[in-house]
């Protein structure tokens, strides 16, 4: 099946549209972007740097500070919105140029605004919220007004522009964030990769022949490269932790629905008795993800979505010595030499740095993979399938692959499957109960994947983070070390210099406890 | 069907050796005991009080102090634990032969272990727990080391009696309580009724000729007689909230699976998708439920019961002035005069004491009695029919009629089904939700049962109790006045006398905040 001319015109015009969006002076010369290209195994970092289009200052500026930081500057006006935003914007615009990294842009509202906050502060006297004057990016599922939100699907260029915010778009406007750009997603967000027939492959910036990751590709590459320094993903197998890990940037999943959920982009087909998503952010610091979750969460996001579960923040102390329970590796899921390198490494200096850590003997991952599989399974209306059918889309090769709705016959699944998997899913968390119980652990530190960022389209099933999501525990990746061809193996060439990173999970509801220890261990690492 | 004679002689011996566990210095003599019948129009209260068998001293303990008090006492040693438990196991003795509430009777293990409490306090200088040297009563369904868990099941006499207690056993015995007695529930417990074919029927200590609710209906009568000052029940359609209405006392049901549920005797069957059942407590009066709650909670149920959630407990300060929304009244389910008088004379106490009373409209009942409905239809093994069919057990007529496993050919329910449920209770969350926004509400205030206690087999479909299983949302009890034919209307003769009562009703995971205005509402309700 191929797509018909009327579609393929809607295609065209999309992307004139987007491409419209970039300023004529922040567009990159020809010799920089006729080298861009998804198998070119080239960094956008040192293409970045042959530009002069980013002025030290806004080098200082998206390169220098934390969002939190940045915020605290706002808030006491030692810094211009404005000045800020126009400087996220031009980097955007190159992040988009290189990584192809962008769905909606909408720059000129975001610098509109901008100066409306910068008005708002001069007047008022003080910020209009724990945002306020900060460019927030967001993966294209987000509802913003009068922005689409395509999700690559072709057949969604049909659909109206959004009416109404989702929930959180909401409490990041009334936070005083400034919104400037949506990011790309693989074809059914059900993959960890990066390409979509609508928009094309995102690429990492680390080296353009490696996948981005996904689902929230688009923010792992723009955050990666600084072009955003605070966007917000979903994740409901690894579609936060994935593109973290492959970017090198720090992201973390929540628990389901305390970051509010509600008013996304239709995707699943309503009332959805599997395991559910979790928006969550994507930083270039572990205190940035507590920022963000602490922020969003003290503003009460009960109140206005139905959907977000009315548990507060709570405040809790850092520990100043953790008990962290480490699952290096499962026999079945082997970690390349890069990963397993990086968790040794992890160890050792939370070993000397004082904190207690045991291995623990970890249930089978394949357990978990097949319960969270089972519960990916149960769609007999095939919805996703029929978006693509819609427009006369092929499902890409890892979509064949990956995702069963796809390829597979879903008859075969019935009322039964949904007793077996939430009892195999009681069972795992039982199973993990016994080792958190034992060990009395305040999180576990594990490798989030098998790998680095590989080339695209050969991601895989993402197992390591797929057990968490099955469980609803939260969870955080922290980028560390990197592949080298000198200490791993000679195999690992094309991966050289790919973040590698570890994960740390705890126990549901646990978020504050895992973002504190996210902090702790991130300080101890970059020490 | 009827029962063999096999299982007719184990049913013969396991009531022989229940009514062993009475010492004969506590039976009542034969003019009152036969004076009691299901269908006799007398009241408990009235009997008890005929008997000497209790002593003043023994009167004042079950009488005059709340949990929290008698805990008090005992961790400062005015009190031991040894006269206390003996006051109610005694007490519980009277309740069962004017009743018929209990199932397991172990006072003789209680009395040593409350010798060992008083002991452990002398030695220590310190109280074992919160409900250090505290008896109190526990549901059916709860395992305790040694005890059986028939659950009124004729076929679960051939079960062993439990090797291992569960977590809230546990819990509770860590923290200090006495355990004497399990108590009674309806045949499959999906129905609000108090008959069994195995322990027959548990009445109403208010009127013998009235159902004491279900399906914690042994909790609801002894607390609602005082044999016991704090009983565990648990709730999937009302089970704690209709027999604490139909006996006079406080309820509540939690936010599932914060007060912990695992290690129970078995029921439904394995991997549920519908509602869940929460554990909650009766007692005499509001500060005790918060007092169970707060107390459990505080002991970190997550750390050894992996179904439990890591949800702390909050401490909020009580407010002042509360907003509450009023619900008085579904067209299509009117309640009965008394009920509605209670609930006007509520909202005129609340509106004079202060608080913000506002009537407001209610999303059909019948929209989340349907999605209930469903959701309790989807086990197509049928499992609990087979508990029954396991021994020839005709199901009773308000199995037949109300519990639709036992009815209705399964097969008509599918994997859409289960979509289905989920969807329809989104949106009946979302229509909730716009009433607790547009009103920014604290709590709401609604009736929890079309009337009070009513007889035998005819409590029908608990619809105003049954809607927040389905939201999952926090809802208490309060008996508040008393039917009486001289206010209600003449048909009301046959329940003259019998308690009313208003629910409490709060957003999921409040259940803080629930337990907070039930207090405050009670107050003023008893002022």
């Amino acid at each position: 099946m191929a797509i018909t001319e009327d579609w393929q015109a809607l295609v065209d015009q999309k992307l004139i549209d987007r491409a419209s969006q970039i300023p004529p002076a922040w567009k990159l010369s020809s010799d920089l972007t006729e080298l861009v290209r998804p198998d070119a195994s080239i960094s956008a970092f040192d293409l970045l740097r042959r530009t002069t289009l980013l002025s030290p200052r806004e080098l200082e500026i998206t390169e220098t500070y934390s969002a939190e930081k940045l915020v605290g500057l706002l808030a006491t006006r030692q810094i211009t919105s404005l000045e800020v935003t126009t400087a996220f914007c031009k980097r955007a615009a190159i992040a988009q140029q290189l990584t192809n990294c962008l769905t909606e842009i909408f720059f000129e509202q975001a610098i509109e605004r901008a100066k409306e906050l910068d008005e708002y502060i001069l007047k008022n006297g003080r910020p209009m919220g724990p945002f306020h004057g900060l460019p927030i990016s967001l993966k294209d599922t987000f509802m913003i007004e009068g922005q689409a939100a395509t999700l690559g699907f072709i057949s969604f260029l049909r659909k109206p522009t959004a009416t109404k915010n989702s929930s959180l778009v909401e409490m990041l406007l009334e936070g005083g964030a400034v919104l400037y750009v949506k990011t790309n997603v693989p074809q059914t967000l059900f993959t960890c990769e990066s390409y979509n027939r609508l928009f094309g492959t995102t690429m990492n910036p680390h080296n353009l022949s490696l996948t981005a990751g996904g689902s929230s590709s688009g923010e792992g590459a723009l955050v990666g490269i600084r072009g955003s320094i605070l966007g917000v993903g979903s994740d409901i197998g690894g579609s936060i932790r994935v593109p973290s890990l492959c970017n090198g940037i720090y992201g973390f999943k929540p628990t389901t629905n305390r970051v509010p959920y509600g008013g996304q982009q239709e995707l699943l087909r309503r009332g959805w008795p599997g395991i559910l998503p979790a928006a969550g952010p994507h930083a270039q610091s572990a205190s940035d993800l507590t920022f963000f979750v602490r922020s969003v969460l003290l503003s009460k996001p009960w109140l206005r979505d139905s959907t977000a579960l009315a548990v507060p923040w709570r405040e809790i102390p850092r520990k100043t010595r953790l008990t962290i329970g480490v699952f290096l590796n499962d026999p079945m899921f082997p970690v390349f030499p890069p990963i397993a390198r990086a968790l040794q490494a992890a160890v050792a200096k939370l070993k000397s740095a004082g904190h207690e850590v045991i291995i623990v003997t970890a249930p089978p991952l394949i357990t978990g993979v097949n319960g969270a599989t089972r519960s990916l399974m149960l769609d007999t209306n095939d919805t996703i399938s029929k978006y693509l059918a819609e427009s006369g889309e092929d499902p890409v090769e890892c979509v064949r692959q990956l995702n069963p709705a796809a390829l597979l016959n879903q008859d075969v699944y019935s009322l039964d499957d949904v007793w077996q998997f939430i009892a195999e899913r009681e069972d795992y968390r039982e199973d993990w109960g016994k080792v958190w119980r034992e060990n009395q652990l305040d999180v576990l530190l594990c490798p989030a994947s098998r790998g680095t960022a590989v080339p695209h389209d050969k991601y895989g099933a993402p197992v390591y983070t797929l057990i968490w999501n099955f469980l609803d525990f939260p969870a955080s990746v922290i980028p560390y070390e990197h592949a080298s061809k000198a200490l791993d193996t000679a195999e690992m060439d094309g991966f050289d210099g790919a973040p590698c990173h570890v994960q740390i999970v705890g126990w549901q509801f646990q978020d504050e406890e895992v973002l504190s220890a996210t902090e702790t261990i991130a300080e101890v690492l970059n020490s």
